[in-house]
């Protein structure tokens, strides 16, 4: 059997198949996208995220800096520092994290920290994403860890959420100084 | 008056002259080395910071992941935590952290979030400083906010705790292989 073949057999697979995986990714991605939606009804900037291991939902995170009076609140950050808790142990390894934007720096940083193997997420962000859009940390190649990045996934629906949040934003802003004058 | 004797009049100026700086900064990256040392006792990698505002001292933080089973508390994201929850606001504009390391990616991440004013790190970090030794974030543009940093202070002194701290852990990996022969 040739290293192809052996690669194709389901026993020796690491991974399910790319149609499975695409299910799999745009599954958790929904799940994060509820996380981001209950965020934007506490008033934050509607980010979510989900962290899994085989398949198995470990712990969740929305973005909370205003409610927690915390810069480093971000989705991603809450959901690992969650299923640290939940694991008792600081590496997260064979865990996926599936987050509605493209991370940015910090938490790219933190990601890595936690020896995440994989990493989904939904929207680019051109303006700090720091996995494709300003930087490409976790595969540069300049640090001591890598890990594998897929994205955008559900980029329509992630998007979406942030264009509705600050467009009802603005027009309350525009609101208020109408009713000022 | 022209604007050079404008800036050294000391009623115009808006931070101490550089002899005067350099002691404050000597005087903050000391406290930071005790936190460190703090850090070492409790087998964590001894790194230690501070947050300052107007010369005084807002809040502390130690690295500390593998006892709070957190890959996020780094030394700077504690200080950075506890400050914004004294604070009660998760923007720390017009503080100094003081950091016995130059900051990781994930570190200054946080310290750009909070909108810290201006970081002055300890040792250089070659395997994964993240704003001078591997990447120059903060200051290379490519984000929408920057600070001012200054670095390395102390560094022989920050240095040697992590050479100390590593060569002791070295020496007992070293003397349990010889125990168990």
């Amino acid at each position: 059997m040739d290293s192809g073949n052996a690669e194709l057999h389901p026993e020796n697979r690491s991974l399910p198949p790319p149609d499975d995986m695409v299910g799999c990714d745009e599954k958790w991605i929904k799940k994060a996208i509820l996380e981001a939606m209950a965020a934007a009804a506490q008033g934050e900037v509607p980010i979510g995220a989900v962290l899994v291991k085989d398949d198995e939902l470990i712990s969740t995170g929305r973005n909370s800096p205003i409610a927690l009076n915390d810069p480093t609140a971000h989705a991603e950050i809450n959901a690992i520092r969650a299923a640290a808790a939940t694991l008792k142990n600081y590496r997260l390894v064979g865990t996926t994290l599936y987050v509605t934007l493209e991370p940015c720096v910090m938490c790219i940083g933190a990601i890595l920290h936690a020896r995440i193997d994989r990493l989904v997420y939904g929207a680019r962000d051109p303006k700090s994403g720091a996995v494709s859009s300003i930087y490409n940390i976790g595969q540069d190649g300049l640090l001591n860890h890598t890990l594998e990045i897929e994205g955008p996934v559900l980029e329509h629906e992630c998007a979406a959420l942030l264009k509705d949040f600050f467009g009802k934003k603005r027009q309350i802003r525009k609101q208020a100084r109408a009713d000022s004058i």
